[in-house]
């Protein structure tokens, strides 16, 4: 068996080669951090009970650079991403996989560090890693570390959010303060030349969900607001249910530091990406009992009623500025924030 | 909507932004091949009938350079590498997830070209593509193209091939001629100094392994040989039985092609990386009839019984040769074919 020289040690070719030193790695990494039964097999493919349901699955890849940020880093990020995903179809997440394409010469120090935040983000949500991959590439020719989950949930009866169920008269809804991951990678990385003292809003928003299901099984919508943030999923919805949205200026949270470095780079709150935070689209007489719901959990202390659908044959999202005024909030047609998640 | 130019346009930024652009290539490229009813609904994850049995869920990241070789492509590879690994648990793979990894600048004509195999490798495989994710990172931070996919099966009841259970007795088979995958990745990548007439082998198993389960559900182990070849396969099967394994040289199909490859490169066809080639060990009892289904298959016309299983406390993988000595069959330690899946 390779030794591991999990303090000053490197990945080379051979932790990727299909052999002992690959072997090594993912029996002192992986199978240590994660801690499964069904993992440690190691077997081709992890074996689980029927699910007692329709099945959900999703994926995401992970690129997001730095690798670590204020408030989490890749590996938290992979296990939020993929269960947020889940948890908007109203799901009940259950199982992750979890393949790493490594860049030879990756600190192994980093990567326990990155595994051990996985495995403890995986415990808070409450699910299982039960397989996984391991690729390395030649120095040069990936950015370190990326990380693609894929998850397995349940799908719970009576419970079926959609893009294309948001109607006329529905309340819109969100979470708590906005833009909170964007601002802070965007710090992390030095570029935007601020050091905004604001964390990653990065989360496990099942639990969350599952809070609102319990007042309101027939939430018409739920999106989590990453790439593209609120606004592409406003737009989205309103594309996909075929009608307008008008938005408070007002109502929208977001933090004062998240507001002022907003300003000072020419940014919308509305277009930052988001780890922890979901837009609901429900019925108008459940509106204030989702949002007391959302109120009364760890991760909605802050949510607001933000907007409300209308009739508009454009589709279009509108928001109602401070003065009173009018614009339309549209998707960005551009990249200014790459590789945020 | 973005205006998509499959013929000379190249991947940018805005494709990975969760915009317009991102939307654009995914309708345009991926729901317009994969064309699945799940798929194209575009929500966060993908809502599936309750599957009737044990799930079986796999990963593996592709990261093959070059992308395109004789015999398939990224493409092909990341389905059939993962039905297969399903497979390998003689459960039915039912749905696979995607997930792209692209640097900027990467032609749309050279990922045109890897969606359509993609999608026509699951098509022959008969499993559904229901979900994905695309990133773009920048220039100069990937090779290419790197893709994730995940699967979910359903599992047989009464069919439960595991590492762990290869008994004395027991005899191993092949499907086919060894070290193709291996050898017609490094002649494409040209560092080889030779162009050797060989085809990947890149196929997916799942009908074989029916065909096979059909005359003995109760295959003891099953194994695709990928990295690390036949020589990984048989040591891990080894270690996690607790048993020994004799092998006969005579007995292992390679194509001439591949042998004087091999010859030439001092590397063992018992090394080489395949993708469309398992190992089962079987009890003795039905070994023939196994043998015979496999050979009555288009994946195993040339299907071998390449040796036994032994008791032997030392959990070694013995080869007699042509010549009547005995060699060890030992794990690479190192790694001479990097990138090959």
């Amino acid at each position: 068996m390779s030794r591991l020289d999990l303090t000053t040690g490197r990945i080379d070719m051979t932790h990727g080669a299909g052999g002992r030193a690959m072997q090594g790695l993912i029996e002192r990494l992986f199978h240590a951090a994660f801690d499964d039964p069904v993992l440690v097999r190691a077997d081709d493919a992890a074996v689980l009970p029927a699910a007692d349901g329709p099945l959900v699955m999703s994926t995401d890849g992970f690129v997001v650079s730095p690798l670590f940020f204020p408030g989490g880093d890749i590996g938290s990020l992979a296990v939020h991403g993929t269960v947020n995903d889940l948890s908007m179809m109203g799901a009940r997440p259950l199982y992750l996989s979890s393949a790493f394409i490594i860049e030879e010469g990756f600190a192994l120090a980093d990567l326990e560090r990155i595994v051990a935040s996985m495995a403890a983000a995986a415990r808070a949500a409450g699910v299982r890693i039960v397989t996984g991959d391991t690729k390395v590439v030649d120095r040069g020719k990936a950015d370190g570390l990326f990380i693609t989950t894929a998850g397995i949930g349940v799908g719970r009866v009576g419970v079926h959010p959609a893009a294309d169920r948001a109607r006329a008269g529905d309340r819109i809804l969100v979470n708590g303060p906005l833009g909170d991951h964007g601002v802070a990678v965007l710090s992390a990385r030095g570029q935007i030349g601020l050091n905004v003292p604001v964390h990653s809003d990065s989360a496990a928003l099942n639990g969350l969900v599952e809070a609102m299901i319990a007042v309101d099984a027939d939430l018409h919508c739920l999106r989590d607001a990453t790439r593209g943030g609120v606004a592409a999923v406003l737009n989205e919805l309103c594309d996909r249910s075929r009608v307008g949205m008008t938005i408070e200026e007002s109502a929208l949270p977001v933090r004062p530091a998240v507001q002022g470095a907003c300003e000072a780079l020419g940014l919308d709150p509305l277009d930052l990406a988001n780890e922890g935070k979901l837009v609901a689209v429900v019925d108008a007489a459940s509106a204030q009992a989702v949002l007391a719901a959302m109120r009364a959990h760890p991760l909605g202390r802050d949510a607001a009623l933000i907007g409300t659908v209308v009739d508009d044959p454009d589709h279009l999202v509108e928001m109602t500025t401070r003065f009173g005024g009018r614009r339309l909030i549209q998707w960005r047609a551009g990249e200014a924030l790459p590789r945020i998640c």
